[in-house]
């Protein structure tokens, strides 16, 4: 809770200011992409001082590493409710996951270590969250193909999705209706790209 | 060609600095990542002061420019060869993609902005790469769809294997055998995931 004086800096609850930080932070992170996170500007913006921001984070790794969480958090949920929407269908899943990169492509980037390989890397928590995104892939998929096959089904499913999902929130496709060709890849997914004949 | 005198800092033809500069850029893009890549620092590697290097590159950003075109260049060289090993197969143009990003993993990462978004988004040359890059998958995917599915064909490609590349080089996989892996979801790219029965 912001507890601001009048005409003094804005004072926080403990948890609140953390909070505050990483909310200015990613809102740092979609105005100007990975590159331009900074402690000083996201104490900045919070109203703090850099020392303050530094009391809750020990650098600028540590908020990135906490962003990263917060986004592969939020994707997991969004693929759990699409395998709730129907197990071996691939249209709900695909299209969860290139949404949730369209609607947070500074976070997207970030989550895939983008200007921040090593510290994403290095984060235990970011991990198993990865791997709690690839198990729910996994499990949409065992009630689609065979149990041997579903390790590369779940690696041509999580490549194309996320190539998609970067092609489009880097602005390299010009599909005037975007919905409409993550549509249809998504249907080629299903039938692959067999000759005719 | 570099004519160091003895004791002396390094001489260069004209031309030849310009290469000596893009080269250590290059090096250093592959050793670090897109977000090390410093004017100061390849001029370091170099031997020459940074207003020599300035010389040839106005910013980091032409740097940055100028690499990207090369990567591009390079890809749709190697995207040629493919096809002409057989238009309308899916594997010598995927394999020739996915090698690529993984014999340059930086200068990939690059290619597609990683750092320098609006530098890579403002220059023709690269924009022109893209297109060829563009016109040679759907060339070799007409010989395998019919022609009104070509571009969905083709975006669907290149979100796959963009999406592989990126997992690969970016150690999100843990296959034991990385070519089997990506033969086996070229495969699919073929087959796609169809429900069976």
């Amino acid at each position: 809770m912001n507890r601001s004086a009048p005409g003094g800096p804005p004072r926080y609850h403990h948890g609140d200011l953390r909070r505050a930080l990483l909310t200015a932070a990613r809102a740092l992170l979609e105005e100007r992409g990975p590159a331009a996170l900074g402690l000083r500007e996201i104490a900045r913006r919070v109203g703090v001082s850099a020392p303050a921001a530094y009391h809750h984070f020990e650098n600028l790794d540590a908020i990135a590493v906490a962003l990263a969480e917060e986004g592969h958090a939020e994707m997991a949920e969004r693929l759990d409710a699409a395998l709730a929407a129907g197990a071996g269908l691939l249209a709900p899943m695909g299209e969860a996951y290139v949404a949730f990169a369209r609607a947070n492509p500074g976070l997207y980037r970030l989550m895939y270590g983008e200007g921040f390989h090593a510290a994403s890397a290095g984060s235990e928590a970011v991990a198993a969250l990865r791997r709690r995104t690839w198990a729910t892939l996994t499990a949409g998929l065992a009630a689609r193909v065979p149990a041997e096959a579903v390790p590369a089904a779940a690696l041509f499913l999580w490549s194309l999705t996320h190539g998609l999902a970067l092609l489009m929130i880097d602005g390299q496709t010009d599909a005037a209706d975007p919905e409409a060709a993550i549509r249809a890849v998504l249907r080629l997914a299903g039938t692959g790209l067999a000759k005719p004949g």
